[in-house]
C-alpha cells in the first residue's frame, strides 16, 4: 500500500526481495508507528532473526518472509554439487522454521517453494525456481487479500462507521490485509466512511499499526479505548465490525482472534450491528472439532502492566523527562501481577459472515462449502 | 485502610485534618502506585488547588476535602466581626466549589458544614462547629462505606473470583470504598477469594489505584487487560462483578460509571455472572428521568493515545532510556486522533443488585424504596 516517505507517497509491500543483492526487504514493524524504516537481511540467518525478533509479524507476512528466506539461502549456495545443495537447503529450512516454531504459515510457504524446486535438475535451475516460487507465494497472498477486498467492499456503504480490532491490515500480509481489505477497496470505489480502531491492549496493535496504515492511506479514523465501543454502539455510532482471525475452525465456524474480539462480537449481537471476520483460506483449520481445544497462549504480565511509546511532555506532566526517546513505562502497581490470555474464541452464532477470497459465507456453512474453500481431506 | 509505609503497616484515611496546624492531609494520588506520599495543604486555596489538580479524586474523597477546606478557611479567620467572617467564608466556599465545577459532592458537603455553622453565635463558635461538621461528614462517609461492606460481604463466598472495573476503592472515599467495601469486609471475615482488576484504559485506574489498594490490603489479585474478561467468563473464571457508580438514576435504575462498565455488564448477563453496583446514597440522582440525558464527558485524545508510567528496561527493549523516571509515552500513531467518552450507562436489566448502605436492592426497586434511600422529594 502507500506510505508517505521522505515527503513522497510511495508504494510498499511489507515484504519484498532484491534479486540482485539477494536480500529480503522488510518494513521494521517494531519501530512503527513512530518511525518508518525498511531493513535488508543479507542472509537466511538474518532473515530468520527478523522473523524471531518480530521485525516482521502477521500470518501472510511471515509466510512470504520464510519463502523468500528459503530462496535467499538456496541462491547463496556456490557450486553445482546437488547433494551438498540439498543438505544446505535443509539447514536453511530448519533455521527459518525454528524462528517461529508455533506458526503454520512459514512451513506451508516453504513447502510450496520446496515442491517447485523439485522440478529443477541442476543447482542453478533449483535456485531460479526457488525465487520464482517465493515471488508467486507473495503475489498469491496479495491476490487473495484483493479478493477479500472485492467481496467485502460491497458491505461498506457511504457514511458508515466501521469498527476494527487489532491489526489484520497490510502490515500483517504482503499487502492489502484482510480486515482492512474491504476498507481499501471501498476507498478505491470512492466511498466515504469512518473507521474506529480499538486500541487493542495490551500490545496496542490497533492504535499503532492499524491507525498508522489508515493514516497513510488517508482513510478517516479515530482510535478508541477498548472500553468505548459498547457505549458507541449504544448511541448508534457503529454500523459494522470487521476483524481478522488467527484460526477459524472449518467444522464449527468458531473464530480465534486477538483477545477482546469475542467481547466486540457479544456487543455487536446485542446491538444488531453486523459482525464480519475477514480471512485468507490458509487460516481455516479443517481438523479441529471444537473451539475449546484451541490453545490460548498466556503471554507476559509485562504487556498488561505497561506500554511502549515515545516519551512526550504533555501539558499535564507532573515532572517531564526529555522527549523523543522510545521507552517502556510500567503503568501498573509494581507489586501486582497480571493474567494475559492472548486470544479468544468467538462462537459462530455471533458472526454475521466470514469474508474469504472465495466469497462471503455464514460461519456454519464453511464445512458445507469446504471443497470451494480449499479443503483436501 | 492499611498502607505499608517505611516498612511499617499503618492506617491511613484518604483525607484527614490536622487541627493544630490547620492543614488538610491528602494522599497524593497522582504519584500512586509508584510513590506513596501524604501532602498537607496550608490554606483553603491550596486545598482548592489539590482538588482541581487531582491530588485527590473520587466522589467521597473530594466531598470530605471540600468540607475540611471550608473549616480550614473559616478557622484561619482572625477577629470576631461576624459580617467580615461571613464574607470570608463565602469566598472560601466559592473558591472550593470552583475547583471541580461539575462535581456535586463538594457542594453537598460544604452545605452540610454551613448548615451546622449557623448554630453558632460567635465567630469562634462557628469555627469550632465548622470543624466538627467536617469531621462528621468524613466519619459518615466511612460509616456508609462500612455498611456497604457489611451488606456486600454476604455475596462473596470462599473461592470466588471477583471482577472489578476502575477504582471505587478507599482512595475514592475517605476510607473503605464502595466496590471494594464488600471485599475488605469479606477479608475481615477470613474469606478467601481472588480479584481481577480491569486495567481500565485510558486512565488505568484499575491497574494503578485498585491494584495498589488490594496489594496494600493483602488481597490476592491480578490485573487484566480490559479485553480479557469476556474470555475469562467464557472459561468460567469469573463468578461475580462489583463496580461503583458516578450517578445512579433513582427513577429508572440506570447506572452511569467509568467507560467500559456497560460492556462488562453485557458480558456478565450473557454468562449469567451476577453483576453488582455498590453506591453511597449521595450518588443517587432522584430527578433525572432517563439515562440518555446523562451528559457523557468527552475527554482528551492524549489519554487514549498514550500512558503514564515509570520508565523501565524490560528484556524486550529495543533501545533502553534510563529507568526510574515518571513519564508519559505516546503509544498511538502520531498522526491519528481519538474519541474518548469518559462514562457509559448500564441499563437496569443487566444489574443483579445495587449494594447501598441501606441494603441490596434490585435497580428497578430504588424508586419504590426511595424514602428508605434518603429521597426527600
Amino acid at each position: 500500500m502507500n506510505v508517505t516517505f521522505h515527503g513522497r507517497k510511495q508504494h510498499f509491500r511489507t515484504v519484498t526481495f532484491d534479486a540482485k543483492k539477494n536480500t529480503v526487504l522488510l518494513i521494521e514493524q517494531r519501530l512503527l508507528p513512530h518511525e518508518f524504516k525498511v531493513v535488508a537481511t543479507r542472509d537466511f540467518r538474518e532473515t530468520a532473526n527478523a522473523i524471531r525478533d518480530m521485525i516482521v509479524r502477521g500470518a501472510g507476512a511471515i509466510g512470504a518472509t520464510a519463502a523468500y528466506g528459503l530462496a535467499q539461502g538456496a541462491r547463496a549456495f556456490r557450486g553445482d554439487h546437488l547433494k551438498n545443495f540439498s543438505s544446505h537447503v535443509e539447514t536453511v529450512y530448519r533455521t527459518l522454521k525454528a524462528a517461529r516454531p508455533t506458526a503454520v504459515d512459514p512451513v506451508n510457504a516453504m513447502n510450496d517453494v520446496l515442491a517447485t524446486m523439485r522440478r529443477g535438475n541442476t543447482v542453478e535451475e533449483k535456485q531460479s525456481l526457488a525465487l520464482a516460487a517465493a515471488e508467486e507465494f507473495a503475489n498469491e497472498d496479495v491476490r487473495h487479500c484483493e479478493e477479500i477486498g472485492r467481496h467485502g467492499a460491497k458491505l461498506i456503504r457511504n457514511g458508515m462507521k466501521v469498527l476494527t480490532h487489532c491489526n489484520a491490515g497490510w502490515l500483517a500480509f504482503v499487502d492489502v490485509g484482510t480486515a482492512t481489505a474491504p476498507m481499501y477497496a471501498a476507498q478505491a470505489q470512492r466511498k466515504k466512511f469512518h473507521v474506529f480502531c480499538d486500541e487493542t491492549r495490551p500490545r496496542c496493535q490497533g492504535g499503532t499499526l492499524t491507525a498508522w496504515e489508515l493514516a497513510q492511506q488517508g482513510i478517516p479514523h479515530q482510535i478508541i479505548a477498548d472500553n468505548a465501543a459498547g457505549h458507541l454502539m449504544q448511541r448508534g455510532e457503529i454500523d459494522m465490525v470487521i476483524v481478522g482471525s488467527d484460526r477459524t475452525l472449518g467444522r464449527t465456524g468458531e473464530v480465534a482472534n486477538k483477545i477482546g474480539t469475542y467481547t466486540k462480537a457479544v456487543l455487536a449481537a446485542r446491538h444488531q450491528v453486523p459482525f464480519y471476520v475477514a480471512i485468507p483460506l490458509s487460516t481455516i483449520d479443517w481438523n479441529m472439532k471444537r473451539g475449546r481445544d484451541i490453545p490460548i497462549e498466556e503471554r507476559s504480565a509485562a504487556e498488561v502492566c505497561g506500554a511502549w511509546g515515545i516519551i512526550q511532555n504533555p501539558q499535564s506532566a507532573i515532572r517531564g523527562p526529555q522527549s523523543g526517546r522510545r521507552a517502556y513505562v510500567r503503568t501498573a502497581n509494581p507489586t501486582s501481577g497480571a493474567r494475559n490470555p492472548g486470544f479468544d474464541v468467538t462462537p459462530p452464532e455471533l458472526i454475521t459472515g466470514i469474508i474469504t477470497p472465495a466469497g462471503i459465507f455464514k460461519p456454519k456453512d464453511l464445512w458445507k462449502r469446504r471443497r470451494q474453500l480449499g479443503y483436501h481431506g
